[in-house]
């Protein structure tokens, strides 16, 4: 912690960090005329220091300190409900700090019985409403969330069928859909394990109950929606999930790797069955 | 466009979206006080007009207005350097609110010329520094860019070499890499174009200059690397370019898709020589 006082100016207590720059978390309130004070302080003895990046993490309690903030240079780097994050770059080079988060990860769940009957829903709000488009089952990861849990998870909370993941059959990376943001969007390959549609209301957000109607189309009709000439996107979509039955297309797998780096596994997505065939003579 | 006045204190002046709520966006300069009361005008209309969710999105030049938002019971969504965008959920139900972006694109390079020499690089900061490691190009997709474009730009970043993008390998997803935020890297197959490597300084951000060494390594050199029993991500990585090579390993390459709700075109990566091959018989 660096820590003290220079005359009168308590200085902010700040954590340095792996990349020559320090890291201020605010934790307690402070009237905004004396945070300034100390900022200002605090920035003089970072800069005397050849200190790089300095990062203010304001929880939102503490909202009145926000303008103090920004009046010294600082910048909004990103911001979560609880909290905004500030940011500020002391040499007079170019900063090389780390880019926000820029991606939203949603999940398309392409779920078929042995009768060739696909699971479909109807959502009653967002762009299809009301146009009676079945379409796949989709959903926006949690954060921290694996895309395989979170589509198993979406597929059970839209029609209560319990699937098992299996692959990812293709994704599609798309831009400012959300503000600024981009959107990369998965589309995997579920096997049903139990069949009855039956949207448990104690599975799932209140809120929900009431936005989906769901059942199992045979794919024959779900191909023949109108809105398939329209929408290549939902077209390749069936293309490449009929692909799977009838062709053995090959998607990416999961596979853990770790990393001498870090305890955490993570998972690789891979064409498997590519991978692991014997070399072409 | 709603707006209006209601009395003497003028509403705040705001879009529809497509989700029964509403956005504003502040534009001009407004004194905190008048602001909040123009706020709370507004959401007492909104209210009665059983809108949902309300979004404020404040330019950083006026951070001063911040905690007059935070102060009626908004919170966080997002921020970027240039604005925060606060949220507000008027019904009593749970908000069904979407989520902030949560991951950042990462992507990896392998690109190999005819003589089976593969284009690798050391990093002088970052995790591998000074461990002598020769590793793939790799870099952060900028807001807005498609991957594809990203892993070219890196390439070219890094090592001078111009490479046309083929296809996407493989792909990890990993959490909390960088704060609570989660992170898609995505192995890119690309075909060198030139085959010097000269960086231009002209072309790179000074920053970046010495950042690299870079040199065309024969692939068996490459796999030999002592790293590779350690980090199995970096073995599955150059086994799947190997395979590419020497199996035909599939991939998914990227076909141009529209959607009727936008304009804008995106693409969708799949595995293209799998869904044209002809059916199983």
């Amino acid at each position: 912690m660096l820590s003290g006082n220079l005359g009168e100016v308590s200085l902010l207590p700040a954590v340095e960090d792996d990349y020559g720059g320090v890291i201020v978390e605010v934790t307690d309130p402070m009237d905004p005329g004396d945070f300034s004070s100390s900022l200002r302080a605090s920035l003089s003895l970072w800069r005397h220091q050849n200190k790089k990046g300095v990062w203010i993490k304001l929880p939102i309690q503490y909202s009145n300190l926000v303008h103090s903030v920004v009046q010294e240079g600082f910048w909004y780097h990103h911001a979560e409900p609880t909290y905004i994050m500030l940011v500020y770059w002391i040499p007079s080079t170019k900063h090389t700090l780390p880019i926000n988060a820029t991606h939203r990860v949603g999940v398309g769940a392409f779920v078929m019985n042995d009768n060739k009957e696909i699971l479909v829903v109807q959502e009653k709000t967002g762009k299809f409403r009301g146009s009676g488009v079945w379409k796949l089952p989709t959903g926006v990861v949690d954060q921290g969330e694996d895309l395989s849990a979170g589509a198993i998870r979406e597929v059970k909370e839209e029609t209560g069928i319990d699937a098992e993941f299996l692959e990812v059959l293709a994704f599609r990376q798309s831009h400012r859909t959300f503000f600024d943001k981009s959107d990369l969007f998965f589309v995997c390959l579920l096997r049903p394990i139990s069949f009855d549609i039956s949207v448990q209301e104690s599975e799932i957000e209140a809120a929900r109950v009431d936005l989906f109607l769901c059942q199992w189309m045979p794919i024959d009709e779900y191909m023949a929606q109108s809105v398939m000439s329209k929408q290549n996107l939902m077209k390749y979509i069936s293309d490449v999930g009929l692909a799977k039955f009838e062709k053995g297309y090959n998607g990416f797998t999961p596979v853990g790797v770790g990393s001498v780096f870090s305890d955490r596994k993570s998972y690789l997505y891979l064409n498997s069955k590519d991978l692991n065939q014997a070399p072409e003579s």
